[in-house]
């Protein structure tokens, strides 16, 4: 099934939504919001459940779905954690800047604790006060868990998988080199992500979830031209599983709490840097990465970060081109 | 007021707590929970104040407050965010491991984002997988704020601090400099953190809150000895005021987060590094600390880490000696 939240309070409004998004059926009635819904999911998603099958009948009242009426499915959660599962990206970051990729990184997952306080909707504005920042996008792959308890395996950690989604991982890029070098990680290099309009349960994926991996096609345009095609199920060198689980070493991990795989990057077929999809490659789920390439190629980047009035779209798309999890769709505005 | 949640559900019950600690009255008519009196704190806080004025009048049903039945005030928060305000313990960290604290740690704040899906409450054990992860108490002040707008300054950011507490940050030494050097922070390095009791409002707090910062010894006892008695008013190089508005520099921060002082530590009246309370010192609020000058002085630390069976106990106290916030009263145990 397909959840996703309405506008309205801190929390939003649980809405099942139907497989092509077009139509949604009030679930507050079960659960008020998606947290609620989590925090007690053995005995709410079957009500869930029936709830989606009812619509997909249209056996109950349904209203229009409007993608731009939806707030983050949690417009805010207890945690928010990144992971940097494709490592091919993290190798990229590292050589622009001439530092080496330690051999661990291939073994021990790299990942960060986010804010978790405000998730942005998916039609929200990214707000930015200063362009000298270097305002970015990074398209991911998120799963919302239940509760994991403490030192689960990867298997364990991959039952605890509720729901997968994708977000907008803003990033300040020039920020962030003074931030890492403190060693604590992001604090102002990371402003508030957007998350997808729907999050979905892994069985209503198919194919499509397998390996505790999301496959098939990113697609990232930028200004409504083509930036990102990466299969998110490639190269992903940390499932969600071993990220889960990673987080979970040393503590449990609360109901409701968002998991990220990192920005998807790909190889190109001959094991080199990715080229944008106008060459007829793959393309790139964020600036950086275009940038760190034509400073490995040309000793300088000639991608703008993103300023005011630039747009992003980020969504994937199933066998008949809709949207999986809806899209998400941002403009960036001087705040 | 001073305000705590007893235990109940995944968010406890709020209740309004007597001056003395002694008694409590139900506040779940007015908000259910801590954080449903945050979300709307402008309507909820005078209503919880006549409730206190009530209760210290005798005028209302009361119950007995025994902190072993209280939950963290927050049991689970949308965020925690810890400072390292007071630099100087900071230096001995560095000091000890032989390196040099860049220039910029006296002027710009050092944080990290934590995990806030759960947090323990004051009589919850602190559950210890494996001993040689080099597990350590961190006491601190917290401060919980209501919403606070991207970009305040220092004074705005001191207008929307609603309450204030303490915090044990449980740190995992020995998994730390391997996510230190990764740069993104800590994830497996910091398990769950305990909250005091109760958290109170500034206005409580009279003389004790002054310039952002809380003033008086901080006190913390392991096994039963005492340990540390450390001025939290004293070389916090960094006020509340500034650790928010660091925080909000780039985005907007929630109702309901938590933000902490990092490990309170004083100078030695000399100058030089803390004295243990037994040798006539103020001692240390963290066991990292005695160690790094056990280093410095003898070349390596003999104090060891905590233990199955070790007992903390952290809390401050008032003019009468009574704990301003309740005692966090800790016990590690096997895990």
């Amino acid at each position: 099934m397909k959840l996703g939240s309405l506008k309205g309070g801190r929390d939003g409004r649980l809405v099942v939504v139907s497989h092509d998004l077009a139509w949604c059926a009030d679930a507050t009635h079960i659960a008020p919001t998606l947290q609620a819904a989590l925090d007690d999911w053995e005995r709410v998603a079957p009500q869930l459940e029936l709830l989606a099958t009812d619509l997909a009948h249209e056996a109950i009242p349904m209203m229009r779905f409007h993608e731009r009426n939806a707030a983050a499915p949690l417009p805010r959660a207890y945690q928010w954690a990144d992971g940097s599962a494709y490592v091919n990206h993290v190798e990229l970051v590292r050589k622009a800047r001439g530092a080496e990729l330690p051999e661990s990184f291939w073994t021990d997952p790299l990942m960060y604790q986010g804010a978790s306080d405000e998730m942005l909707a998916p039609r929200d504005p990214i707000p930015l006060a200063d362009e000298s920042w270097g305002c970015d996008l990074e398209a991911e792959i998120v799963v919302v868990t239940g509760d994991v308890p403490r030192g689960v395996s990867r298997e364990e950690a991959l039952n605890c998988i509720r729901l997968v989604g994708l977000v907008n991982d803003v990033s300040l890029r020039n920020l962030i080199p003074a931030e890492l070098a403190k060693g604590f990680g992001f604090v102002q290099s990371k402003p508030a992500s957007a998350l997808s309009p729907v999050l979905v349960t892994p069985d209503e994926l198919g194919d499509r979830w397998k390996d505790g991996k999301l496959h098939g096609p990113l697609k990232v345009d930028l200004n409504g031209q083509p930036f990102g095609r990466a299969d998110a199920g490639v190269d992903m060198t940390f499932d969600f599983g071993t990220l889960v689980a990673h987080l979970a070493k040393t503590r449990n991990i609360g109901a409701g709490s968002i998991i990220g795989s990192g920005t998807v990057s790909n190889r190109d077929a001959d094991g080199g840097p990715g080229k944008p999809v106008a060459r007829g490659g793959l393309g790139y789920s964020c600036l950086a990465e275009v940038r760190m390439i034509e400073t490995i190629l040309d000793g300088k980047p000639s991608t703008p970060f993103l300023k005011a009035g630039d747009t992003i779209r980020i969504w994937m798309e199933d066998e008949h081109g809709h949207a999986i999890f809806g899209t998400i769709e941002q403009a960036v505005e001087k705040a």
